[in-house]
């Protein structure tokens, strides 16, 4: 099957946004043995997609499009789509239903405009969207298959893995499995590097390295004939990945740091309690992404100040005097002053210079240290982190949960 | 002039690399007034990339391909390009001088390859590598340009900078300004429809609106012969817009939310703390993404626990008891309790139910109490909010951060 990819937005054109969804849903095609020779932009202009989809049926029997599904006169995609394949519009009930059920919800009025977000292309598979009001749609008539997916990569992603995905897998005969493995604390390159060999030896199942939020996956996918067969396929490999990567591994699938980290720490009956400086909140609010983590998180407090550092967390006055707030000495007393403080077992303190201002020759942009508490024992982590102010302060927030991870499972770093 | 990027590699069809140099010249291209109407992915093979010349010749006068210049077989964009003018190639005595030395310099033996890198089609400007070995260059002919870069964004932008665009400035007589209205508290359909009339009728300038994070955004882009007849274009649409939208615009181009909540929080002297509950410190993680914030954010207190709002915040029993956790009591001693605690003059609050789970029928998931203490009065909100964990504490931040810009300014919701 040949397939390509449309991208609609004139935000693409003038360069506002970068265009993420051709590379995710490329990589995904490529994953699910879908050939793909074209990707092209077109902005909000229904002469020009029109003629971007004649063109693109005259060479390929799929086409993606994502973005043009919202509720201005700009989004054209669903319109121009069904007058390719000759189709009238009629309102799809549930769809309708739902919109209502969203802006009533949100004491919104809903206009005329969204309305247009309910109708669909007569006889189209409808694509729930569980993170925006535009649901997408399926068109498949003379061999032809349009996929019309929105914009926004937080409605795109998961509508393309939910729907798309066995959709397509259905297309063809072989059934595609994969299972991806979560790395942490190594960076893409130096994963590929150490893999090298069972990246370029292996055709089922095939292995193919991301790197996203300052972590890196690994997907393992295998065509078979169904579940069971594609999972023996994926087995040795998998081993043989995890014996080189060991636990820099974290977590599986849909696994994620906080998550993971988080069942540790109820495994464990352990209470814990976070003192931010730089990250100002962000380590504790990736922690209470995780929903089970009520049961053992204590409290976070932001001691953004030297005042509130003795007050809240009894940082000693002599320890800022000399050693300064951004120190192994301060980072060390406010874990184990948030420890105590809030009395749970673990404290977890980040102090640093995230920029762009506030560095010297002495203690750059980027210098960060986290404190873990445990149990009676402190240990603190200097880095030097490169990036602006806000990647210094997530690769901070990821370092320090995976840091936490390896000491609850007496992993090295 | 009407130009179109070609992006040549199948690197970018397979997903492995994000196609950054189409965002950056896309941008460039709008900055220096020309238009662009198509954008487009082909990989390493000649007859598509032949096919894609055509059409991208039939509809524009400006081709530019990134990709495709370097050693080996692979690389086809130039030989492709000189056939398609009709024109034989030749070696640039210049360019395989420079070659040649930078491979005796590198120890490397110069191949057969290599020197495909100093043939170009007869009578085109060639555009000097400093980064990299593969030069570009320039055909025009019929009054049809094509322009090759390579495809390593360190290679390809300094030879935009350097030698395409003082070149393009040369062909083009107009420039294109901009100006981006940031809008909060109002949908991307609710700004359409009111703005619709204004929309519809504009040739030039332009405006478009988009919807990301939360929030919506309006370019307004004049066509002009200078910034300052550009900005005289845009001024009477934009108090136009102003009149119709009011506060809602909370701010211009690179313009935050948080940015703008902390300097007035600056300029009136005003301190602030944070006490959250379902957020977990998102909403001091943001506040503290505005570098200037030290100067009057105190702290910031994630109380998860019942036992931690009564401990550091003084919410009493009776309320969490009579009350409840998530009501508007609590939220209403929280944020009273963290300006007392810290003596700030601002006390902000959240208590809310994020979900997956928690909810009752009473109260469901997505149900957010935002407390508001300022200088001895205090306001609360109810929020119903839709979507899932995250998506639920991100809208509540952006809410909070919204509505505190508005009681500061007294600005009705």
């Amino acid at each position: 099957m040949i397939a390509e990819i449309i991208s609609i937005g004139t935000e693409i054109l003038l360069g506002d946004i970068l265009n993420t969804n051709a590379e995710y849903l490329s990589k995904r095609l490529a994953n699910l043995g879908v050939y793909l020779y074209h990707q092209s932009v077109v902005g909000d202009n229904a002469k020009r997609l029109e003629d971007e989809l004649e063109r693109a049926f005259s060479r390929s029997d799929l086409v993606i499009t994502t973005g043009g599904l919202g509720p201005t006169k700009d989004d054209l995609t669903k319109e121009i789509g069904a007058e390719y394949f000759n189709i009238s519009m009629e309102l799809h009930e549930e769809s309708y239903i739902k919109l209502t059920e969203y802006f009533k919800k949100q004491n919104r009025e809903l206009t005329e405009n969204n309305i247009k977000q309910a109708y669909f292309p007569v006889g189209s598979i409808i694509l729930p969207n569980h993170f925006g009001t535009a649901p997408g749609c399926i068109i498949n008539k003379n061999d032809k298959i349009l996929i019309l997916l929105p914009g926004p990569p937080k409605e795109n992603i998961p509508m393309f893995e939910n729907y798309v995905v066995p959709y397509i897998n259905k297309l063809s005969n072989n059934t595609l499995i994969s299972k991806t493995l979560r790395i942490c604390g190594m960076g893409e390159s130096m994963v590929a590097t150490k893999i090298n060999n069972i990246i370029d030896n292996q055709s089922n199942p095939t292995v193919a390295p991301y790197a996203k939020d300052n972590e890196v996956t690994l997907r393992i996918t295998a065509k078979a004939n169904n579940k069971e067969e594609g999972e023996k396929l994926i087995a040795p490999v998998e081993n043989e990945i995890r014996n080189i990567l060991g636990d820099n591994i974290y977590g599986i699938n849909e696994d994620t740091l906080e998550g993971v980290v988080g069942e540790i720490l109820i495994e464990n009956n352990l209470t814990i309690s976070v003192a931010e400086s730089c990250t100002g909140g962000l380590l504790c609010g990736k922690l209470v992404n995780y929903p089970g983590i009520s049961k053992v998180l204590i409290e976070g407090c932001v001691t953004y100040s030297n005042s509130s550092k003795m007050k809240r967390l009894g940082v000693s006055k002599s320890t800022l005097d000399k050693f300064g707030a951004v120190s192994e000495e301060t980072a060390k007393e406010m874990a184990e002053g948030i420890a105590k403080a809030s009395n749970s077992n673990i404290g977890i303190s980040v102090t640093g210079i995230a920029g762009p201002d506030g560095g010297t020759t002495e203690k750059p942009v980027g210098l960060v240290y986290v404190g873990i508490y445990i149990n009676g024992e402190t240990f603190v982590k200097k880095l030097h982190l490169s990036g602006n102010r806000q990647t210094v302060r997530e690769r901070t927030v990821t370092f320090a949960l995976d840091w936490l991870r390896r000491l609850l499972s007496k992993i090295s770093l």
